[in-house]
């Protein structure tokens, strides 16, 4: 068990599997080509099966090392989850499933030190944004029932499809906030189906959310500039 | 009076009205959808109903036990107008002052202490804005009754409709301002409609405003760390 | 002279002329709309023609009071310039002539002291962009001069429309930093007119230039920070 | 040789390239108008080939005055491939060639001093963006093979064109990343394709990746106030 330990904590160990990730990464890539050839698609998916199965050995291993204390890191866990995903059975016959061993790549954002150091940074800059991301949610939750009960119950068929129940008005609200679009795809609509005062609406909403996000921004810069 | 000064302080109340508020936001939320069936949806409205009555006699007992102190508070001032407004006789009848009692989800923006804290931060950052916006809105008014002069008359239905009084320029021009479509949805119809230098008006304008809205927010970051 | 040169920086005279700029930028405003009768409009324009005349005699008496010190202010000749495009003869001829008598409404930026601070301090701001916006100026000039000879020898109206010579490259590449319909309206069309690699010049050009704009926008903020 | 070195060195060379470059970037520029008649297009040609000859010479002088020492700066390797490019036999057949001429205008970023210390500190800022780009690369390089393998094998034609291969959706999901016409030139036309839960992969990815350039930009501002 000590010398497994040893094996998995050493460089070697480390350096191997990223190249995996990276060299899979590439495959992964070649692989999205319409033009390859069907025996080279063929050699890609062997190999892509054969990095699941030492990714899938390289956990046990870790596993039977650390013992439970693997599970006390995050990215062991992400680690495990997403190459589960990849060996659950089944997840090869549905597209989504298998769309999510493209997740693989995302394990080099930890096994590589610089990324990791940046990954970490944002992820500690996630609590100091939490208040202000709840006070944007309550912003753009008030604002999409409102405008499904002012807008929403319309014979008009875009700006049914825009404003026709909660989800969809928060998509077009998000859709306003990042300014793509907002006058003629969404407001200009809305005016035309008989709502000649609908700028208003929506002007105070994006006023309201691009001053909560730049006091979003400007927090983070603060708290950057602190630490 | 002294109980009722406890009651409305206590920790419960506030807990209370704050699941209460949550709950609401949730059944408003519910209520958006189309294929609600109708005893759902009824069930909804009188749950709606319920908080409605509800948070008024919170209110009342809130100016019973503070008396006129109540006013002192804009939060206070707040609850009253938005509760107010979903008690307005004849509110149901109209579907502007129907969508308004959804701004009882807002309450929440104050009742969660969390929220608070942003909500009045964001205040406190408003004086520190009203000069440069002072500015950018002389800017925006004299460049909407150019434009206005300029390119309102005419015979070009798109134009007009940008361009034919001062709301829809100043519209126009905050479109401009958001860099949404400004090419080909406003600057080139401009251009096309008899006036092929228009793009030195528009870039003049994009220019100025852009560093006034720049501006903004670097006194709002030089503010926020001298703080 | 002494006694014209206290009646001009007296606060009663300030004030009358600021509250004289406000009602005339109102006219100015109310003079936009369609539906204003002809006698109101001929009202306005009387009240227009006053105002020109008042403002007149305002840097008249400031001339005779001050001499030619007068011109030593920038602000002076701001008003100069402004009151003088009023009253040139033939400006009430020629429509952008007759549109620049709305600059009237900018004198607002330096007459309340409140926004001539901010202005001024705008304008401090502007030596730390220069050489900035020097690079970038050589950024979107060369970068025009080579997308004019790459795509704009073309048959097909929209490219030639957008790169035919420098200016209109310029303006593309503009509306490219803006992020404004960039890929349908601009990257896509080149593309597909003979240029599959044409994406391959855009995002360099998108990448330079945004990292400028980027830096420019730091620069600004720690100069301001420094101040 | 060592006359050779003083005269390379010395203001009155460096100030005649400079104008030489300013002029050729003038003349380029008028080459590209239409209307340009042929003789003085000629002209304008004659004098590009006289400031190629010119600047062809300059590079040989200073080689000669410095020896391989030229070669240690990275502005003479610039300039060096610059005018290469220029003069390289069969230059003027093929038209991408021959508009990289038109980058000898980027040699004023280094002979103007002004300019090439802002564009030095440009390039200073580059090693503190590496790590938080590499993690940015790793973001858009799984989205775009996970995006190419959900939505990419389709008969639509407009999506398939979006997400057919790995370099198609790298750059559908930089235009998300702009948030140029995120919503209907993008999300939605892969919604009506038969995902109608496509909204929560861009979603996602337009949080994460705002998310990384937030934080670029934040570690840029936190450097420069820094240093
Ligand atoms: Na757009
Ligand atoms: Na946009």
């Amino acid at each position: 068990r000590g010398q497994v330990q040893k094996l998995v904590e050493s460089a070697l160990f480390r350096n191997t599997i990223t190249i995996l990730i990276v060299v899979n990464a590439v495959t992964l890539g070649l692989d999205t080509f319409e033009a390859v050839p069907p025996e080279v698609r063929y050699g890609l998916r062997i190999f892509d099966f054969a990095v699941i199965v030492i990714f899938a050995i390289e956990l046990a291993l870790k596993i039977y090392a650390w013992g439970l204390n693997f599970f006390r890191s995050g990215w062991n866990i992400f680690d495990f989850v997403i190459v589960s995903l990849s060996i659950l059975p089944g997840a090869h016959a549905f597209q989504v499933l298998r769309s999510l061993r493209v997740l693989r790549i995302l394990r080099l954002l930890h096994v590589v030190p610089m990324m990791k150091r940046i990954v970490e940074a944002l992820f500690k800059a996630l609590p100091g944004m939490g208040a202000i991301l709840a006070v944007l949610g309550v912003l753009v939750y008030a604002g999409s029932v409102m405008a499904t009960t002012l807008y929403g119950r319309t014979d008009d068929p875009d700006v049914h499809a825009l404003f026709h129940d909660l989800p969809a008005s928060a998509f077009t609200l998000f859709q306003v906030m990042t300014m793509d679009g907002w006058r003629n795809e969404v407001v200009q609509k809305v005016m035309d189906d008989g709502h000649p005062y609908a700028w208003i609406f929506f002007l105070i909403f994006i006023f309201l959310a691009s001053f909560a996000v730049l006091n979003l921004f400007i927090a983070l810069i603060v708290d950057a500039l602190q630490a």
